[in-house]
């Protein structure tokens, strides 16, 4: 995987994490229970098998924590771990590890859950040209890293906010008047290197979107025939997405549809936690 | 359900929500196809059934919109909706709202997701004296709206940090030389109103424990036999929390070894976003 | 003009250059020359012939010094003026509309001098098929208005960020080892949504990327003899873009070369400000 | 020159910027294309002959970017350069050196055009006595940056706000009723470390200023008769500063009439950029 | 009293203080206790003798936490207050009022406690023609609000920052090889509405200083036979500020030497706040 | 004492106090008199006895004024010191140290002042079981800096904010109908690791708690007759908190009551600076 998060985004999160965990007084239990010079080693381990994502966030957890601590990855973002594997070492400042433990193991277990759910769509879709894709049913507040883990999973971004792209939905074109009016409205006022996509329920709808042309098509809630047709209809001439009511039991065959990408709001909106875990060994 | 949300903490999520949907260029897509004065009404509508969370941050998203929105909860916090329910209706400028509709459902999904998966653990726990209890397992930057969020499906908040309770976990206790240093130690470092739980993962550690005093016990990965020789120790004289390896399946056998507390991970790190939309009526 | 600011990001600038100008200890002037309960009306004037932008920045000033104040904007951004047209009527409290003046007029001057310039190229190119276009070449911090005042003025957007559109360089072209592997890379790493610019100096250059494809190209520094061969050999398949040294006296000639969009960092680096005053009036 | 910017505000500044470019997703281009280890040198080169200023801003860009790169100044803030000069050399991860490319340079740009344009007006008036000077007609976010360009470039500056001085305007003098009253309510007000200047438009208010006593009188839109006669007045007991429609032109003959200052708004609201360019040169 | 807060000023350090305050879960003790729906009346009423300073944080203290909350103020900045004196008159929801009281009363009772020292030292030099000074030894992040305090308590202000005018001390002028060269690179670097004051520990410093001339002098930790001699050196050609050891006991010796200044950095960082409460009465 | 501050908190607090001296401009004096290339070394000196706190904020003041200084502590928080003990050297760039001086010592001063206080107070308890409690009355924003003080100081820290701890006061027994409804609904609505304490004015107010149960109870304004019965009736069954009118002269008769704890407001609302300097050495 060849796209990583710029670090300025990931340290202004990480950071932010780490003041909500630490309060106003900080670590108390660690503060009286830890010497202040005691030292420690822990290996980060997966519980789990599934797909790493966040080992930057990780890392800066621990260095925003001390930056003596010193947080050698055994592994990368984007690879595949089994129970057992060693996602990271860590060692330095007892107090400070474990005051930064929960903070790098909730953004490793929430990035690597959604990296580890596209994966299984991904590989569920395997042998057909479909592409598997997230939506904007993201976190509040951690979409940037969201939509790094999707691709780390395998998959590919939608639009990232409401400024990158035009998409139009159903209801912007019941009040532009139809699919004609809202897509010319749209390619007249947007810059040159926006694309335009927009939603269809019919087929109907499709063909006043293939006379107006559009950079992709969003074909929602369709049967199965429905899709073949639509895929049939446009011919390569735009981008089919499908989309609504996608489960890892039905992907294949919509996949096999012959759609171009198949987006999926739960990678981001209700991906299980990976299970990762801190084994400390006391120096 | 009594406890309400600080209406700046939300306010503050809310707006860091918005901003970071809108992006540089703001809403592309409504700007290119909307009419400016196009008005709307909408409904908010259950897509499933569920436990409603979240509807102060909705009105937020909506009024930081644009403030001439008019948003109308037709439910409550913490209420049950079966899909189709209206849980609220809005109206007002067509462009704002449909800016504000994704990040108002995004927070709404999320926090009723929680709320709903609390609820069944609490339904089935139901008739025992034990509490669903959450932990910090939670969404980096939304600990305080996710813990609300778990009161409003009958859950009661474990610590909301580091800072405002004493929990001892076993690397506590393996670097500070044992449970009885490691709890004399936070006993003489603490305020008069910060509570000292202890994790144990043995009968004999349970004892050591009950020798020093503590306000709470973790009982963790127990098998059931042993929780219900825990409590019977116990006797009363401490909270007894389970946790490790809770599931919807197990629950209510956990729960009839006469543990107070349950404390349950998923809850936030793992609850599947509730399914909520929003349908426009064009005006 | 269709496009409007994201009202919660003109009022984060706002908000944050009254505070760079109140600084410490307010205004120290007006407290102490004007009575509190002084109340005042002002007009806000053109002193030159132009075209308007950054009303709603004005206006949040005003606001944000003092919610009493009776902000009437006379005009609309997009609008032209002339010397001594009426922009905008304020009145309310003295000591508040004194306090806001500088930078209700720094947002309004910067804004319209860049739709005014931007409207001079645009007027220049008319009856050609060239749109006018701006680059990232923007102030520090100002980048979504100082864009919004560019559509003001009858231009369009170019890409807003490094992270909404894909614009291959000269220098990404010699690290990736040619025009060819460049596009590849890109075009495989890429979302559906996003486009691919990329530069190229020579019409060589631009066979290959004929051959692979992009959405557009970026004609950089060329002769308008190479301007037209380059846009016969592109034939409509891609949009063209020309720039590089562009002025007022040469932009007709590039228009009449064919091009789609000429692109030019002087409309946001080095407009002159439009010349705007306030003239009170004391009640 | 002596005066340096705080670090800290340059940073923060810097920060911003770079935020601004990098949106949600960061740079597509450069990380699409670009291998994550390759290395890269280049020259940051002057296109132009001026001045410069903010290096302190373009090392803090790539600093920021990746504190691994090295960025080696070749000249001074302050330094005269010509076309082809070098100003620094960078080198390091070539990802980095291209995201953070266009910040640097804006920064660059911006302060280095301000810089040019201030030497070009105080070599204008080079063999008098009359200075410089800047004033809080800036760009809003920018001010103390744009203000350290002007000195880099031989100016002065004027208030850094409104509350580091006392400037009473005409309007204030309107409101106040008259020079007498509202000079002597400043100076019943303010700190004895704040200074007091006033503008007068005629002569006979002038009169009423030396009667009353200030540190500096703002000589506003008066002829060069005027001035000659206010400075005379004058006669050395108060700094005279004549603003108003002050060019290139028209600048020394202003000088000539013995004003201490000349304050030009141009300075900071309508310098053109300078121009800058980053040449890489591939490891 | 003229002279108000900027209040984006105010605003901002409260907003923070009420979050600080309110932490991740909010006011749990009202939330618990008093029903949403209870409304109070209640007020805030001086427990001693002193001066009054701080209202308009009070008021957003209350604002802020529940806009429907009425604060009435019954007093003015600046004013004096008797034990019992009602300062303030506050109904509305009950919860808001009680999560506000001590964010507003901790705003009150400091800078009240400010106002009521710094006017029990104005009062002991009453007759003379010193005025009371503060210093820039105020508690970090308040000093806005902090000097305001002091100009409510009758004394004026010295700098508000670093940056607002120069004064020398004895390390600057150690450094810099003495007063004069000290004096002169001062006077060469500074814009012309920034004063110049110089520290002088000794009567042949002073004469240093007459020589080379400044606006205002530190005549620092002289005993009162040398500040007599200073200020008769002075003859009025500079302002003569007394500062260190300053007390109660001694500052209207100080006076009566003819200084025109005495700061004093107790009035900031030594004074006891000011004992004012809130008694609520239930509608 | 063994409780550190989050580094984290810190910087961010020494941060903001930074920019708010620097202002706009930065340092002015320094820049203007001393030489970019000075070094010095410099001591910080107490210029009382009592005991020290905020060393980590003084550190980090010069630390971030420039990453050059090496600061060199000679003591640590907690230490006690006498007129002239050495408590940090500091060495490096002439022009940081000076600019950091302020800020450094102004943490320093008030945060060892509060632990001066706090030290006499814990003296004059000695030999008694009770112990010196802070209270919410800190100045807004540095409350986890005031309350590390107090530590420092030997006392220890009530509830950090409205949300770490319940604490019912009078008045929300007077709107939730008394002693035992208000600690009802409190008990009923909490955490398991919330403690509960209710301010009672009289004995038998006492009594109601004693037979509903709480953690600890608030003894507000008693004599030292109803403290003494106070203590009694309680028997050990809760913790016994004494607050209200107490000073150094009466704090040992009221320690004989045998309460637990008695909470002093005074510590951080009413604490005078500790008397710190910086003297420096001219390399």
């Amino acid at each position: 995987m060849n796209c990583e998060l710029p670090p300025l985004l990931v340290e202004e999160a990480v950071r932010a994490a780490l003041a909500e965990d630490l309060g106003r007084a900080g670590d108390v239990t660690t503060q009286a229970t830890i010497p202040a010079n005691a030292r420690a080693c822990a290996a980060i381990v997966a519980r789990d098998s599934g797909v790493v994502a966040g080992l930057a966030a990780a890392r800066a957890a621990f260095a925003l924590s001390d930056p003596e601590i010193l947080f050698e990855a055994q592994t990368n973002d984007g690879a595949r771990v089994e129970p057992g594997s060693l996602i990271a070492h860590v060692s330095g400042p007892a107090r400070a590890i474990l005051s930064a433990e929960r903070v790098a193991l909730n953004f490793l277990g929430r990035l690597s859950g959604i990296a580890t759910l596209t994966a299984r769509y991904v590989s569920a879709v395997a042998g057909t040209s479909a592409r598997i894709c997230d939506t904007r049913k993201t976190t509040p507040l951690l979409r940037a890293l969201e939509k790094y883990a999707v691709r780390c999973g395998g998959g590919v971004n939608h639009r990232f906010g409401l400024d990158d792209a035009v998409l139009i939905k159903d209801n912007h074109i019941a009040v532009a008047g139809g699919v004609i009016p809202a897509l010319r409205a749209a390619k007249a006022n947007i810059g040159h290197l926006v694309k335009v996509e927009i939603e269809v329920d019919t087929l109907d709808q499709l063909r006043e979107v293939l006379d107006e042309g559009a950079d992709a098509v969003l074909l929602d809630n369709m049967t199965l025939d429905d899709l073949r047709r639509a895929v049939a209809l446009v011919g390569g001439r735009m981008i089919c997405e499908a989309s609504g009511g996608v489960t890892l039991s039905n992907v294949a065959e919509i996949a096999k549809t012959g759609v171009n990408l198949i987006s999926v709001g739960a990678l981001t909106h209700s991906a299980p936690a990976f299970d990762v875990g801190l084994d400390m060994e006391i120096n």
